[in-house]
């Protein structure tokens, strides 16, 4: 997290428009000067996404087709996102990419194979199958500005990245790019689109009918506030992909969840985030997360991914809104301990201030509390809770609803595909 | 658990013969020695039962009616019971039970009262309205040799013997008396049998079909061991009168488990115990616990008994299995942290040495591991498991099926109905 405020480079409308124009000159006409200008460096960023719906169970493995619908929330790339910068050409010997400092083949990894063997498709499908760049190598890096090990779902950050900066390489962005996002990590494909997104499931066997859609772009309700609560753990885990082709093996309850609660659900956070009803949308949510831990736990043997501080965290949202007399604040927990918590900006200080009592710790308040909020002061008047031990929470990163990937100037790779050196 | 083994008296067959003999002359024929006979003190123990198919939601709160059938093991009272002591006369001027050394009246309890009273009602019923124990106002004390805040189904017990006493001293051993105890504590009717026990969820408004019968007897399986791992835990808890109300008002989950799963369930787990399938009844042992505990966590707000120790519990007994290549033991949870396993005797002593091992302890081992175990040896070969951090459990009990209540002539309450100094 040392380089979270890294990148702040705005993509104005006006950038983008250029970006897009050079490709499409580059690219559409197949002319002369196509060589020279893919031969620079192409680098976007894209967000991570928390799902208020959770995405968990596939019907198809090698296609990523979920079971059951999601909805998400994509959030602002200044606190947290991937970066992938793109260089592909003809002298580019072979596809590659850049893991800690060594450069790898893709063969290497499935997901990132099939990333590249569509993208390419995309090319050949628009511009013929003689087209030169549909045979160029691809070199590619790419990097988050927050731990992955953080369980703060960066594979889906990591490729809406990679697939958002080929199809930007390659004058690709007019595509569907969730259906390839999705064939990387399931929940890249919500990463696409800013604000608040829907992934539907789908009926088609091939997944044309699996894509994400926007509900409503970041400005519909802009005083949402995104908390995230990096949890201190060391239990061993279960991958998400494991995890739930476990659970749809053995979870019976999961069967239910699918035809039942998650199509109800859906319709109604759908209606509560085009109402901006925070209640609404802030109990969908606990209930849904907490139903999503329940069929983890209702797998055989048990998938456990909430630890004793999770609970804690659970608990006192809960305690916070009963005292309040009305839900303030709402959670949501992925495959991992880290609380997301959902609160609109005019509450945001009052809780903050609280809930550092109650999570207190040992560093100093400027790096535990990252991302838009500045230290709180004494605002609660109403008596506090008691306060936890110290040091349960690793940090804070307090963020927004974000816009979506977008393109950046700050290359990762030099123009001949070596990396760049920091 | 200091008096642990204070009550080994045995209920022979000739011993029960004697009592209800005792009984039906003193009560049946009503005689002028009825007074003097029921001026004697009767004492029962009656034992705590496991549920591998779990009781939770009820259909009517007021006569305990459960929303699902269960299926309970009846531990031996040798290792763990209530005891209960109960006097009644002209002579007695309350209904009252002596609570922690005081005597309190039966009002200020509702569940009590209304055992009392369904008691008396089987009196009239037998020995028609005008027989004087109709009118005979009771005296109880009752306790248990484990302690009662260690979420070991106390209540159960305690009610069981409760109402199993009151038969005993009015001579209606031959009534269904589960029904009755049900209505103290819902899992209480299961503990009136001994062995494997249906408890019959029943569709009457009423009740009439809602009872316990035996599967089978403690002897149909003798190898069965029952090891109770007593977690150290300072969590607040929600009661599970209180947790099970909430689950049903709010658990999406909970409708699917009482349609669908636990129908299948019970009939593949009595189905396992006539056969003495091991694996299976272990493994659907395992897999209605988590199902619990996966409602409960899709309660709103989230009901959490499991804590840390439970779940480093839960992976330890799966760990084992899958280095053993077979299903040698299972785990149970009620609402609360301690683990309830099911263990062959063959398997008991190798698992023993794994265990203390893996749970290890400040404590004199003597004092670590109760019941009717001896401390193990080195019986283990292949590599063994990482130990855990010390003291993780208070304390662990062997213990194995048992035959249900019994008469006992250790008295708590004197004739005069004071309470008997020890």
């Amino acid at each position: 997290m040392e380089t979270i405020d890294h990148y702040s480079s705005q993509c104005t409308s006006v950038t983008t428009f250029l970006v897009q124009l050079r490709h499409v000159y580059g690219l559409t006409f197949i002319e002369p000067n196509i060589q020279n200008d893919m031969d620079k460096v192409v680098t976007c960023l894209a967000p991570v996404n928390i799902a208020a719906i959770k995405y968990w169970g596939k019907r198809d493995e090698r296609l990523i087709l979920p079971l059951n619908d999601s909805v998400s929330l994509t959030l602002d790339c200044d606190q947290m996102h991937s970066q992938t910068s793109v260089i592909a050409g003809p002298f580019i010997k072979e596809d590659g990419i850049w893991l800690n400092g060594q450069i790898m083949p893709i063969e290497t990894n499935e997901r990132l194979q099939k990333c590249f063997n569509l993208i390419r498709q995309l090319i050949v499908k628009r511009k013929g199958e003689n087209c030169p760049e549909a045979k160029w190598k691809i070199r590619v890096c790419s990097e988050n500005n927050f731990p992955t090990a953080a369980g703060l779902a960066s594979s889906a950050a990591g490729y809406a990245c990679l697939v958002y900066t080929l199809a930007n390489a390659f004058d690709l962005l007019n595509e569907d790019l969730s259906s390839i996002a999705r064939q990387g990590s399931g929940s890249a494909c919500r990463s696409i689109y800013g604000g608040f997104v829907h992934w539907k499931a789908g009926i088609d066997d091939l997944g044309s009918d699996s894509i994400a859609v926007q509900i409503a772009d970041d400005t519909h309700w802009p005083e949402m506030r995104i908390i995230i609560l990096v949890v201190n753990d060391s239990q061993k885990k279960t991958s998400s992909t494991v995890g739930m082709q476990k659970s749809v093996e053995t979870s019976e309850l999961l069967k239910y969840r699918i035809q039942k609660c998650v199509p109800e659900r859906t319709t109604q956070i759908i209606q509560a985030i085009k109402d901006k009803n925070f209640e609404q949308f802030a109990e969908i949510t606990m209930k849904d997360s907490n139903q999503f831990h329940a069929v983890c736990l209702d797998t055989y043997p048990p998938c456990v991914y909430l630890n004793q501080v999770s609970h804690e965290i659970i608990s006192f949202v809960h305690d916070y809104n009963e005292a309040t007399g009305q839900i303030k604040v709402s959670y949501t927990f992925d495959a991992g301990p880290n609380a997301f918590l959902f609160i609109l900006q005019n509450d945001l200080s009052s809780f903050m201030s609280e809930l550092i009592k109650v999570f207190p710790t040992d560093q100093p308040i400027s790096s535990y509390i990252r991302g838009i909020v500045s230290t709180q002061s004494d605002m609660l008047k109403k008596p506090g809770f008691e306060p936890k031990d110290k040091n349960l929470l690793k940090y804070i990163i307090v963020t927004k609803l974000g816009s979506g990937p977008r393109y950046s100037d700050n290359h990762l790779l030099n123009n001949n595909g070596t990396l760049k050196s920091k």
